[in-house]
C-alpha cells in the first residue's frame, strides 16, 4: 500500500447554497418582508461576532444561474457549532423562502505534500500555519467553489502512485497555483470521509476571469488532467451585508 | 469462479434519514409540536426499551448539510420487525413534517476473511462474535455512515480475485483499521441482494476528525485504491433524547 | 455476429413499486379510508379470480426502506390486459394516496442457454416449461426484484462471447442457483426492447438470508462478476389480503 | 478524419410523452372532464385533417409502467409547425392534468450505408425515399420507442472506424432487419445536435414480441454488441379516438 | 505539463432556459396576463437598449420539446451585471410562471489554437477580434445551444496531448467550421472554473438541418470522435418581441 499523506486540519467547513423561491417571497407583505431580512441580519451579525473574535468566519455571495441564488460558507471550531448554525439558519423565516440546492461537509485542510522538511516543530503552533488552518475569509468580489476528487480509473489512479510521484506531481501542480498568488487566493477543505467528493476548492479574487485561467491552466497539468474529477462549479459576487435589502427587495 | 466469502449474519438493518420540513413544521401550534414530540419520545421510548432487553439496537444522529438532518438506524432480529418499525414512525405526526432524503436496507455482517482458523466451534454460540453480530450502537458523539461496492471494472476487478488474494488484501485493510482500534468503533452491514451497494459502513467515534483520517488512509491501501466505490457519506452528531426537543424547538 | 440465445415468452408482465403519501392518508376520515380500502380489495379479488382461473397472477409485497412502500407485480397474457389493469389501479383511490417510485415491463423467458437438446416437441406444450412460462406466483415470506443488464464493455462484452461460450457460462452460474433449489424459486423476466435493462429478476424465499447468500455467491461467478450490471434491489415482506387494513391502518 | 455518411432527412419529429396526473383529473366535475376531452378530440382532428392532406403525420399510444402513461408521436415539415403544435397541446386542458416525462426532437434520416450506388437521380423525388422520409404512421398495435447513441468509448469508437468499416457493419446489421420485414416497421430519426442522444428508433408492430427479438438479436450484432448505447424503452399500446373517452374515464 | 492554450475572453454569458407553468399562467385573468406580458416587454426593450449601444447583447428563442419553453441568452461585460439582470428576470410576473430547467455561465472565448501568429498588435483592440468578443447576437430563425468538454479518459486524454497535437487537430476540426461559414454562425463561450462543462457551443441559422449537418460532420472528427463530451442539445425558434403576445396567449 502507498502511504498517504499526511493532514493538518483546521475549522470544519459547511458550504450552504440555496436558490430563492422568489413567488412565495413576494407573496409576504412588505412588512414581512422587512421582519424576514432584520431577522436575516440579526444572524449574520452573530456570525460577524464571531468572525471578530477569530472563533470561526464565513462568507456570503450571489451565486450566478440556477443553481443556487446565494452561498453561505461558514467555518467553526466543531461540527457541533456547524450543525447548530445550519438548524438556526434553517428555522429563520428568510429560510422559508429557499430552497437548498446543494451543501458541502469538510474541513480546512493542508497537507505534507508541499511544505519544509521535517521540524520538531508542532505546526499547529506556527503563526504562517495557523493563519491558513483557521482563516478568516477576504471580502473579494468573486467566489468559485467546486467540489472534487482524485481519480482511481485503471492508469489513472492517483492512490496506487508512491508518495513521491505524488509529492512531484503535486510540487508542479503548485507552482501554477503560485503564478496566481496575489490574484486568487485559494482555500481547500478535506473532505473525504466527510462528504461525496475528496475535497472543495474555494477560490477567491476580484478579478472574475482568474478563475477561468487557473482552472484551465491547471487542466493540462498532469495532476488535473489524469488525476483530476471534478464535481460542479459555482460562481458569484460579494453579498455585503449593506446590500442584501438590495438582493432580496421585490415590489 | 472464484471462491466467494463465508460470512455470518446478525441482526437486519435499516438506516432511515430524513430532512426536516421546518417550513410546514413552524406552520403547527406550539401545542401541536409539543404533542408530535411527545408522541416521538413514545416512540424511541419503545425502541429504547426493546434495546434494554438486548432485542435490537438503535442510533439517533442529526447530520450536517442538505444530505438530511437526521439518520434513524434501527437494527431488529426480522425484516417484519425492521419494517413494522419504519411504517410506525412513518406514521408519527413527526414523519409528516420529515421529507425521506436516503435509507439503506442491510443485515449486520462479519466475513472470513480476517479472523481465524476453521474451528468446530458454531460460531453463532461465540460470545465476542454475538457481541458483534447483536450489538448495542454506543452514544458515540459522531456518527459517519456510507455505502460501498467492490470494484468489478477492467483489470480491477474484485470477483475475479482468488480467495487468497483477497484474504491478502483484507487482511493489510483490516490492519489499518486496527490502528483505529479504541478511536473508530465500525460496523460492517451486507446488503448484497437487499439493496443497491453491496455493504453499508458506519463509523462511530467522539473525535469527528478520526472519520476522514481512517478513510483517508484506507483509500491508499489497494482495496480501497483499486477496488472501492463509494456511495454517498453522510456525518452528524449524537441526538440524545433530551436533546430532541432543542432540536425541533422554533419560535 | 455471435448467434443470438433463443428465448421461450410467456406472460407478460409489470412490476409496479409505490410509495404511500402517509400525510394525505391521514388528511381522509376514517370512513373515507376504510371505502378506499374496501375498492382496493375489491381490485385484489378481481386479480385473486383471474389467477384461480389461471388467466394470470400477481404478488403484492411491501417494500423496506425509502425506495418504495409497497410492490404490485402482475402477470398477464397481454400487453393490453396489464395496461388496463395498471390504469384500472391508478384510478382507484388508494392510488391518489401512493407516488410511484419504480416500474418494469417485461415478459417471463426462458432461454436455451441452459435445458436439453433440441426436440422435436413444441416446447409451449411440455407442461413443466408452461409451468414456468404462466407461473402462479408463491406466497413467500419475502420478495427480492432487481433489474440487470449483460456488460458491454471493453474485454468484457457478453454479447461478443459466442454461443458455446455463453453457454458454458450461463451452465456454471446455473449450477449456483440449484444449489438454492428449495430455499429460493427465481423467476426471470426478459425486457430487451421492453424496458431500460435487459432482465428483471424475481426471487422468492421464506428466508431473507437466502437473497443475499444466492446473489453473493453468483457475484463470484464470471456471469456476474464480468459481466452482470445491477440496477436496485428491493426486498420486503409479504402483504396479505388479510394484512392490508393494518398496514394502511392510521390514528 | 472519417468520412462523415450522408444523409436524407424528411418530416421533423416531435416525441412527446406523458404521465397522466389521476388525482387532478378526478378532481374535475364529470361535466369539465367531457368538455377537455372534446377539446383533445379538436386537437386530434386537425392533426388528422393534415394527415390526410399528407402534410404532416402522427400516432397516438398508450405506455405501460411508470415512464408515461402516453405519447404524442408528431412529425411536420419544419420545426416552428411542430413547436406550434407542441404549445397549442401545452395549452389544452387536457395538458393540465397531464406531467411531462420524456421528449425527443429529431428528424426522419435516411442514411447512405444500406442502399445503391450513388445516382445521378434526386433521392428527395425518388417514391420510395420520399414515403420513408414523409412517412404516414402506421396504426399498428403496439409500439416501441428508444433513443440510442454510437460509442465512442477506448477501442470501440463508432466514429473512428472507416466508412468501409462502418458500411460493412451497418450492412449486416441491416440484414437483421430485413428478417423482421412485415412484422416490424421501423422508422429512425436522427437527433445529433438536435437532441442528447444521436438518433430516435421507433418500431410499430401487431405482435409486442417481435420488438423484444428484434432488438435482442440485434444485440449481438457488433453493430449493437460494440457500439450501441442505450436510453429509456418505452412500448405502449394503439390508442384509438375511439378509445380515448374510455382511456380518460373516472368515476 | 502540456501547454495551456490561450485565450481571449470577452462579455460574460448567461443561457437561462425555462419551461412555462401553463397551469398556472391560465389560471390568472386576462389582464393579469397582460400586465406581465407587458412587464416582460419593459424588461426586453431594457436589453434592447443596451444592444443598440453595444453594451451588451441577448437573444429569445423558443426550446423544442420538454427540456424547456424558452431560452434567454445574456451577454454583459461584467457578472455583476449578468447577476443583476437575472436576479431582475426572476422578479418579473413572468418568471414565476415559469421553471428554472437549465442555465450556462460563461464568457466568449476565443482561443489561440486557429489563429494568426504572434504579433505585436494588441488583440483587444482588433477590430475583427473584438467583434467577436463582443458580439451583438444575429436575428437567425433558429438556435442549437450545448456545453461540451474534452475527454479525458484512459488514452483519449486532450489534456495530456502536447500544444502541436491540439493545434493541428483544432486546424482539421476549425476547416469542417468554415465549410459552414455563411450557413452556421457559431460562438463559443469558455467556462472551465466557471460552470461545470469547460465550453458551451452556441449555434445560429435559418437552416435548422444545418445544425445536424455540422454536429455531425465534425463527430467523425478525431477532435470529437476521441476527445469530445457533450451536454444536452436545446434547439429552437426565434421568439421576436412581436411574437410573445402570440406565445403567451392563452384562452
Amino acid at each position: 500500500m502507498s502511504e498517504a499523506a499526511q493532514t493538518l486540519d483546521g475549522w470544519y467547513s459547511l458550504h450552504d447554497l440555496r436558490a430563492m423561491n422568489w413567488t412565495a417571497w413576494k407573496e409576504l407583505s412588505s412588512d414581512e418582508r422587512q421582519e424576514a431580512i432584520q431577522e436575516f441580519h440579526q444572524f449574520l451579525n452573530k456570525l460577524n461576532e464571531t468572525q471578530e473574535k477569530k472563533e470561526g468566519s464565513h462568507a456570503l455571495y450571489t451565486i450566478v444561474g440556477q443553481k443556487a441564488d446565494f452561498i453561505l460558507w461558514m467555518l467553526r471550531p466543531t461540527m457541533e457549532e456547524l450543525n447548530d448554525l445550519e438548524n438556526e439558519f434553517n428555522k429563520l423565516t428568510i429560510a422559508e423562502y429557499t430552497i437548498p440546492t446543494y451543501s458541502y461537509v469538510s474541513v480546512v485542510e493542508l497537507s505534507n505534500y508541499v511544505g519544509g522538511g521535517e521540524s520538531n516543530e508542532d505546526p499547529y503552533e506556527n503563526p504562517y500555519v495557523k493563519s491558513r488552518l483557521y482563516p478568516i475569509l477576504p471580502k473579494s468580489k468573486y467566489i468559485c467553489f467546486y467540489p472534487m476528487d482524485k481519480r482511481r480509473e485503471g492508469n489513472d489512479n492517483w492512490y496506487m502512485l508512491s508518495m513521491d510521484e505524488r509529492r512531484e506531481l503535486m510540487r508542479s501542480h503548485g507552482m501554477i497555483g503560485r503564478k496566481y498568488a496575489g490574484k486568487v487566493k485559494q482555500i481547500i477543505t478535506g473532505s473525504v470521509g466527510l462528504d461525496d467528493y475528496e475535497w472543495g476548492v474555494t477560490l477567491f479574487s476580484d478579478d472574475m476571469l482568474q478563475f477561468k485561467k487557473l482552472v484551465y491552466e491547471m487542466r493540462f497539468d498532469e495532476v488535473s488532467a489524469r488525476y483530476g474529477e471534478f464535481g460542479s462549479f459555482f460562481v458569484g459576487n460579494l453579498l455585503e451585508d449593506d446590500n442584501i435589502a438590495k438582493f432580496l427587495h421585490v415590489n
